[in-house]
């Protein structure tokens, strides 16, 4: 027994030998796509795409980790992936093949090698996630795939002042929908503002976990803040309350990308 | 006859007071269209776009007119059009039922009453494109549709110093491709400057008046002076030359806008 398990250690470093893991930044337009992570049928997904195109590269299937696993039609600006490759080809080198491959609205903006215990979900400490609202009654044709329009006016001031109020420790239950989830709720927020330039308002936040559309049901719930049908001192009720009830909509995905995760 | 031109007189006048002129200004995103004008066949061009929908709304055909004659897949952050309609509406309810109907791909930035003898190509003194070039080997994602990629390293420097040479009167046939065309090919160019921000280079152009693709081949001949294959001082023998060989490529349309017209 002893002598297999060593002989399977042997074997196991080995294969660790060979592979070398690879960290990618990646950027895309979620627009065409049905989210980031594989699932069932459907490899139309940002991971799907990458998989697919890092494959043919080395030869040999791969898996590809990705820090936030972004909702369909979500962005990235600063995705953080990595993945375990059998290959000679140096970082920079896999970078330019996969933007020479990739479709046009995917790009790896940096490749580079790292520990092999280096883990792109697990060892992520921080994400911040940028809402952006076009709030005009001109609809924005440059933009209209990155940002979401409100028509009425919004108060950003007063929905900066709700914001504070999410700023900290909190169990988000009542922002957040999957029912049949049994973990804790509980979530950080370590810095959330809002912030009007011009036409657009920007919701910025950063945290160190996010509940399933936890980030959509925030904006949600500060446009009727913004609006005036609500208190900022209403988000401290609603996160007492631990009811999805009592939160706003879950704003659609198009207004949100992920900005930068930290480590 | 007296008489019967007294009468036509009349009738004209009355029809003038009917219509009221308006004068637009229209952003679009040019990607899937095929250029401003209608033309043969097709009505997939932004000209058949609105004035579709402004026929449907006043219940009478409609001609619009646009200052500048943009390519398919060219831009327009400023495009001027005016129109002379039979309707009691404000020219703020014509601007919402447009951006109501029309697609989201066009939007009516705003909407006046105008002088009736207002002619928005006729009338327009100095136009100004601005085209943007993506300086880089890692893919712009989210701009993918408004800049043109060029990888290899551009001197904006030398591009700007090679610019100057275009400002002024000057015959631009070198700079032009309608080999039937017999009308004057003289412009001038009153601003042109080449600008890099990061890995973006924009190169912005006023004139009062532009021949067809006379922006996008002054760009593909910018480029190759940027790129060290030519010195900025052979835009003196190119201009002189009259001849479209000596000039460089024709840009692709997509990194082409119209930012604003002049009147």
């Amino acid at each position: 027994m002893e002598a297999q398990n060593e002989l399977c250690v042997t074997t196991c470093d080995r294969m660790e030998k060979i592979l070398t893991n690879f960290k990618f930044i990646v950027q895309y337009d979620g627009t065409k796509y049905d989210g980031l992570q594989k699932q069932g049928n459907t490899s139309n997904t940002i991971q799907g795409k990458i998989e697919r195109v890092i494959a043919e590269m080395v030869g040999h299937g791969v898996e590809v980790h990705a820090s936030s696993r972004t909702d369909a039609g979500v962005h990235a600006k600063g995705q953080v992936m990595h993945c375990k490759l059998n290959t000679e080809m140096t970082a920079i080198e896999i970078k330019k093949y996969c933007n020479k491959y990739l479709p046009s609205d995917i790009a790896i903006v940096d490749c580079s090698e790292i520990d092999i215990r280096f883990h792109s979900r697990l060892n992520s400490s921080k994400k911040q996630y940028i809402y952006r609202i076009w709030n005009s009654d001109v609809p924005n044709v440059f933009e209209r795939k990155y940002m979401c329009t409100v028509e009425n006016t919004l108060d950003a001031h007063r929905m900066n002042e709700a914001a504070g109020y999410l700023l900290g420790t909190h169990d988000f239950a009542a922002f957040f929908t999957n029912k049949r989830y049994k973990k804790s709720t509980v979530r950080t927020i370590t810095n959330i503002s809002v912030q009007r330039n011009g036409d657009e308002v920007q919701i910025a936040c950063e945290g160190t976990g996010f509940l399933y559309n936890m980030m959509r049901i925030i904006v949600g719930t500060l446009i009727e803040v913004g609006h005036g049908k609500r208190k900022p001192e209403d988000i401290i009720f609603i996160l007492d309350s631990k009811d999805r009830a009592n939160a706003g909509i879950t704003m659609p995905p198009h207004g949100l990308c992920l900005e930068k995760v930290e480590f």
